[in-house]
This record gives C-alpha cells, sequence and structure tokens, in this order.
C-alpha cells in the first residue's frame, strides 16, 4: 500500500481550506509505521550518519524509530523552555508573529553527521530553523527526511538553498 | 554503564530543591539509548503488546523506538488540542491547576492490548490519566515501562493501585 493511504485527510483543519495531512493512522498501523521508518533509512547513506535529530512532537516519534533503526543516538529540537540545559535557539515565522525553537548546547559532537527527521515539510521555517541549530552546534546535516511533502509550501526548496538535501516518502499538491 | 550514569542531574531545576533527571544525554548516546529500548521491551511479554501508547513529548522518542523495535504500531497521546481528529480527553491534577491529555477515539481497535510508554514517573497524574484514556478506547494495559521512576512521589503505587503492572530501568530517591 502507498504510503499516501496510511495517511488521514482531515479537510478544513486547523482552518477553512485547508486539508490536514494527519500521520496518526500511519504510525498506529505497524506496517505502515515500519515501512516509513525503513524508508525514512534507506534513502539515505546508513553508514555516514552519526546522530538523528528530530523535532518536536511528531519528528520525535519516527526519529526515536529511525535512531533505534539505526543504533544511533538522537537529540531533541524543542519548543523554546522545554530543555532543561543550556541551549542555543533559532526564531521561526508563523502565520502571525514568531516561535523558537531550541537545542542542547552540548548535544551534539562537533563534525558530528546528522540526520534531521519530521513528519512534514510545508513552508520550512521549523526546518531551516532546525539546520541552523544543528549547524550552529558544530554538526554537519547529512539530509532532512520527511514522510510528508507539500511542496507547494516551498519548504523543499528552501531547504535546498541552503544546501541539505531533502527526501519525503510522499507528496501533496496544494495547501 | 548503569542507566543511571547515563542520566545528567540538574539541581534546581524546574525550581529550587528539584533535582531534575534529564534523560536527553542518555537517549543521545548511541549505547544508552539502544540499551534502554532493550531493557524497556525485554521486561514486557512481547508477544502479548498489540500497539505501543507514548506520552507526549519525551515518551514518544522511546515509545517509537520501542513500536520500531517489537513491529508494533505508535499511538500518541497528547496535550490537548494538538491531535486533529476526534478525540476524547482526561483531566489531571498539577501542582496548581489541572491539564489535560487526549488520544484519538480511533486510534486502540477493541480488545487490543497496549504498552503504555514514557521516560519518567513522578506523582503519576499524566500516567494515570493516560491509562484512562487507553481503557476508554477499549485497550487493555499490559504495562507501563519507565525510564526513570521516582518512588518518593508515589506514582508506581498510584498505578499499580489501579491495577497497572509497572516497570522502570532506574530510580532515584528524594525529589
Amino acid at each position: 500500500m502507498p504510503f499516501k493511504q496510511y495517511i488521514r485527510n482531515i479537510p478544513d483543519y486547523p482552518k477553512k481550506g485547508v486539508i490536514f495531512r494527519d500521520i496518526t493512522t500511519l504510525l498506529s498501523d505497524a506496517q505502515g509505521f515500519r515501512k516509513a521508518v525503513d524508508a525514512l533509512v534507506q534513502n539515505h547513506m546508513i553508514d555516514k550518519v552519526d546522530l538523528i535529530a528530530g523535532i518536536e512532537a511528531r519528528g520525535f516519534i519516527l526519529g526515536g524509530a529511525v535512531a533505534h533503526q539505526l543504533g544511533k543516538g538522537f537529540v531533541p529540537i524543542r519548543k523554546k523552555g522545554k530543555l532543561p540545559w543550556e541551549t542555543i535557539g533559532e526564531e521561526y515565522e508563523l502565520e502571525y508573529g514568531t516561535d523558537t525553537v531550541e537545542i542542547h548546547t552540548d548535544s551534539i559532537a562537533k563534525g558530528s553527521h546528522v540526520l534531521l527527521i519530521d513528519d512534514l515539510i510545508a513552508t520550512g521555517g521549523t526546518a531551516a530553523a532546525a539546520v541552523r541549530l544543528i549547524e550552529r552546534s558544530g554538526g554537519h546535516i547529512v539530509a532532512a527526511s520527511f514522510v510528508v511533502d507539500l511542496p507547494d509550501l516551498g519548504g523543499r526548496r528552501r531547504l535546498e538553498e541552503l544546501g541539505v538535501s531533502v527526501t519525503a516518502l510522499t507528496a501533496f499538491e496544494g495547501l
């Protein structure tokens, strides 16, 4: 079954005219979940990855599984104020206003090769902020891997312009 | 190396007199992370588990890895308003006020055997609410598994009084 068929489409969520791509139906399906993790991993040069970074919160589920599959450690990139130790932060723009993601300053050993995982790439604002955090921490981004790409929102292009290799398991046109 | 040694102790966080048990240092260590996932899994009757449920947000990292290790699906239990489909919720008490966790109404097939995963059990308020959500959804709790137990806060006892089998990889006395 193609990845698209595991994903639930919720019309008019979170607001009218938007179709929300809900991956919880993929995650709760044993076969769908396994296929997704395998595909996120196979798409990359496995022996070049030292560490997995995942973006709160859905990126934690997939990123934790990918780290386990590769036998690597996992580094959380979290919303502002959620990490207990010393952090650095990066702002990104929302439709109205801004938000911030943070990483522990000691979470990435200098020169580590990091695979960034999240469930979905839309405008790429959060992912670009995560890339900056990893690079400021001394890590090299091997790739950024997503289950869903919404290409019309330009996030993939934006990351590629930063020099990041991007893969996604499936793509949906439109918003 | 024992689990305790992978965990960072942060004094006076989030407030004076409390030592925060920070598992990010365990997660980012490839060996520590793998050992934790293996131990969370080995402690249970693997062939009796149909589904893994994890509590937002750190429970997602470990729960995703455990689900992948067992070849099962994963169901997120999230803070109020975060799940896009139809949900049920359960309140739990905080030091001041209450909070709510939610689950999708269709995420657990009736009669499923569910393993609940989170990073840490303290007073057990969130975990008890998660147990109620799983049971109201028609699931049977096989066990609740944590990396860290803070036994002086009574959470393990509270879950056991609900008839839940509890395991933890390590325990810290005091707050």
